[in-house]
């Protein structure tokens, strides 16, 4: 159930190339990727789960409202982050001429099935 | 000069309330304010180059190109951040009902200007 809304996601954002749902200790509950070289997403969710708490850990200090959502971006790559619960968080990763608007849109109305599948 | 580059970043963005242009050490060399109440942007902009620390070196492990944004939404405020070179990048703090879309443009196209007087 979790995979076919990944899959939904990855299918429809233009330049997706991977979708995870993670725990924040790194560990994936189901995953969605399509074939890209150069980039290994199994890694790539578990070390953002580490950003992840850095950034959690910040936001709790600014008090500055839940943390929500997560964008990097680098040279070859824009990873989506957004956080479910207190213990699962959602990524999908885009190629970098990717439709990010479409893309973060996705991810905010997918979230809401996420979250309803977890609970 | 660099206080007159964040200005205009701030009075540009719709709904923008400071800028700063820090070290990864989390010392600022300079920033524009407009006053908010229930932010202290001196502390988000340390606490967020703990974060970005982190971010690179997840970046550097992952090999997916040089880290060049991050957005982090919370709440109540979203917090842009671009990277400048490697020693320095500029944050972007906007109200939650900001202009992303504008601040996020904004802030790429001032970048080479701060990277210039950085120089």
């Amino acid at each position: 159930m979790f995979r076919s809304i990944l899959r939904d996601i990855v299918e429809q954002a233009g330049g997706a190339i991977g979708s995870a749902l993670m725990g924040y200790d790194g560990i994936a509950i189901d995953q969605y990727e399509k074939p890209c070289e150069g980039i290994d997403l199994q890694l790539v969710a578990v070390e953002y789960a580490n950003v992840l708490k850095e950034v959690r850990k910040t936001v709790e200090i600014l008090e500055t409202g839940e943390m929500e959502e997560v964008v990097i971006r680098t040279g070859r790559f824009t990873v989506l982050i957004r956080a479910l619960n207190d213990d699962y968080f959602v990524t999908l990763t885009l190629k970098r001429d990717g439709n990010f608007g479409k893309a973060r849109y996705l991810l905010a109305r997918e979230s809401a099935r996420l979250r309803e599948a977890l609970a």
